[in-house]
């Protein structure tokens, strides 16, 4: 656990049990990049055959880990049997040195899984502008035993600022063939759509290409890590990658559209989903998790955007902060998104309790019934914008006092 | 004064002096909006001859204010004498009924002048989504008395959650005529480009065309209150007014390029940026003032972007909240600007401190040095994103606790 602070009240109760997937192998330790002592080092090791793909962060600045991971990729043709993760240092923006300093990370860590360094992916997180300093991870690696994984360390393993390790599991058939999906995943603060300073890795015993998981990702990707705002921050690192260890053996799948992927996609999509409310769960200072629907807009695109104006103005976070249903924000918000709308359609309810109907305040509009619904825990804003059939569905947290105390004095 | 809280620290010690512009009156009063029991009113009457322009927020959800002045502008091509500011309800979202209600205010404030409703200009600030009590108007307008305009009253009588009146004035010469611009304004939230929870009002005894009026506003708010932001949350009643009564006889002037203007140009920039700025000092919560300059961009609007990007990333404003020079997230924002961009010729500046250079750490970064110049109350933050010859400069404050305390219980 993070010794940044108590665990966020949204935290799930406990870590859930999550289906094993045959043979997948890890071990964690200490490298010393955290600046609290507790491991932030993972290795973990997956059979032979095994197939990944990833998603990776837009931000232009990039890092030397997400570079590497796309060139390992392509190189490999997902062809991936390692993975090595640290906390505490991004190794971003860090020119020529970070590269080579990621490279030698991958080596070291290879040589002790038996694999070779292309076939390893990598991630970090932390501050920027930080070269890796690699001798850390080969002074640590020795030390660290290889056991089969174990879901929960492996999760606080890669934890920073978090609160608590996220984990999520489901399981499903394809064609008959009971399969198996788990994943962990890290983010707290520096949290938006594509992506956030998130990381995400999630395992199945199925037996899928490298094209089939990166179109299921990709797609599935849209409705999890990428419809989740914390802060509109995104972060130069993120990823999320997706591996199949192939030991449940299914008959050959030729393409993500195949309907035998039916069950596996929606299981898929849960796990993701799950993995990234987790994340707004324990967004920076949180205290509110808020799903915000819109619908009515000019296409799914737009509603998106308006979904996401909402989840990232300061001023609609703040009220939701202090518990008030200042709805006139949402309408504020919804009016700066420049996404087509009409003024005398829009409509914002709070659960099923109607704030505006049709351009203006509601006429059941109630203080005292919405007052006592801003108090829970789990609130949900649903905004019609227009006559059209655009929907979103986004996932945020609110902004409070506590975000901008973590955030002050983050290096220190 | 406001009651909500000590005037901001970034404040200006006093109330600038300001020229007078010749046949401007103005009566206060409080017709009640405002919570706190201070001025909330406010007409003003210019001269005949004035002559008005005026740039309002793009909010698709605007305001009834707003939707009048534009219409009235285009009615009387820009022939207005007076102008009704309420301070407490924004009178945005409010349908039919408030534009009735915004209708009847001025016909009130109208009568009052000697005026027509139609030679009215309006303008509101305070919670969205309430119809105008127009009433409240009606009834203090008897007990207010026209008086030549004094100008930190005027200006106190539009603030609300702002801790400080804010004026700015200039002197200069058309073609050898001597020309006074003096102007007031409000603003402290919602505060981001195109535009915020602020009015300004400008005043010039400048005899000058509403076309060439409406020129010189277009092109110098681009610099000045397009330039500021406070939280990225753009308001439904934002309006910059000019207004030109012609009290000081200059011979015709064609159109806004005619050079005899440049002198009254640089002017009326200096009194927009001076305003603008002033509105960035008395941001919610704010304890720094924040000049981001942005070159090396493939033009102007993409440098603006990445300095918005910068401006409005909660995690730079809370790093300099907390007087962390986290120069990474700014690396950070201008990567997610999504805008052109190259990363290894990158290079970040606080004042004259390398932070970081072509894509890496500065190597003469001290952080003694930099942590000492993030304990200054006023920032220059300059960054490099690329060859080009793209610039811009933007304005913002740091994002505190006091800015999440001010905003969580807004309404109440």
């Amino acid at each position: 656990m993070s010794k940044d602070g108590p665990v966020s009240p949204l935290a799930p109760t406990h870590f859930p049990d999550l289906p094993a997937i045959a043979g997948l192998e890890a071990a964690i330790g200490r490298a010393g990049f955290y600046k609290h002592d507790r491991p932030d080092l993972l290795v973990l090791r997956a059979p032979l055959g095994t197939k990944a793909a990833g998603v990776f962060t837009t931000n232009a600045v990039g890092s030397a880990p997400t570079d590497w991971c796309k060139q390992a990729l392509a190189v490999t043709r997902g062809g991936t049997r390692g993975l090595l993760v640290n906390a505490g240092c991004a190794n971003s923006f860090t020119g020529p040195d970070g590269d080579a300093a990621c490279k030698r990370s991958l080596e070291a860590a290879a040589a002790k899984l038996g694999l070779e360094a292309r076939e390893m992916l990598v991630a970090s997180t932390g501050v920027i502008g930080v070269v890796l300093d690699d001798a850390k991870i080969a002074r640590a690696l020795p030390d660290m035993k290889l056991a089969p994984l174990d879901w929960p360390s492996a999760a606080a393993a890669i934890m920073t600022t978090d609160t608590f390790p996220k984990g999520a599991g489901a399981t499903c058939e394809i064609d008959g063939v009971r399969v198996n999906i788990a994943g962990i995943a890290k983010g707290s603060g520096m949290i938006a759509p594509n992506m956030a300073t998130m990381l995400a890795f999630v395992f199945t015993d199925a037996a899928l290409s490298a094209p089939i998981l990166k179109t299921l990702l990709r797609e599935e990707n849209e409705t999890s890590f990428n419809s989740i705002t914390v802060d509109g921050d995104r972060s130069t690192n993120d990823c999320v990658l997706l591996f199949a260890t192939g030991q449940a053996k299914v008959s050959p799948i030729p393409d993500a559209k195949d309907p035998r992927l039916e069950g596996f996609r929606a299981a898929l999509s849960r796990v993701l989903v799950d993995l990234a409310i987790q994340i707004v769960r324990d967004g920076e200072g949180a205290t509110k998790l808020v799903t915000v629907n819109v619908d009515g807009a000019v296409n799914d695109a737009s509603a998106k955007l308006i979904a996401r104006t909402i989840c990232e103005s300061p001023l609609v976070k703040t009220a939701i902060a202090g518990e008030d249903a200042n709805w006139g924000r949402i309408v504020m918000a919804i009016g700066r998104s420049d996404q087509p709308q009409q003024r005398d359609m829009i409509s914002v309810r709070f659960g099923d309790l109607w704030a505006a109907k049709n351009g203006m305040v509601s006429p059941d509009y109630d203080e005292v019934r919405m007052s006592a619904y801003m108090k829970r825990q789990e609130l949900d804003i649903s905004v019609t914008v227009g006559p059209g059939q655009g929907k979103a569905r986004m996932y945020t947290c609110d902004l409070t006092k506590r975000y901008v105390e973590i955030n002050g004095d983050y290096r220190s």
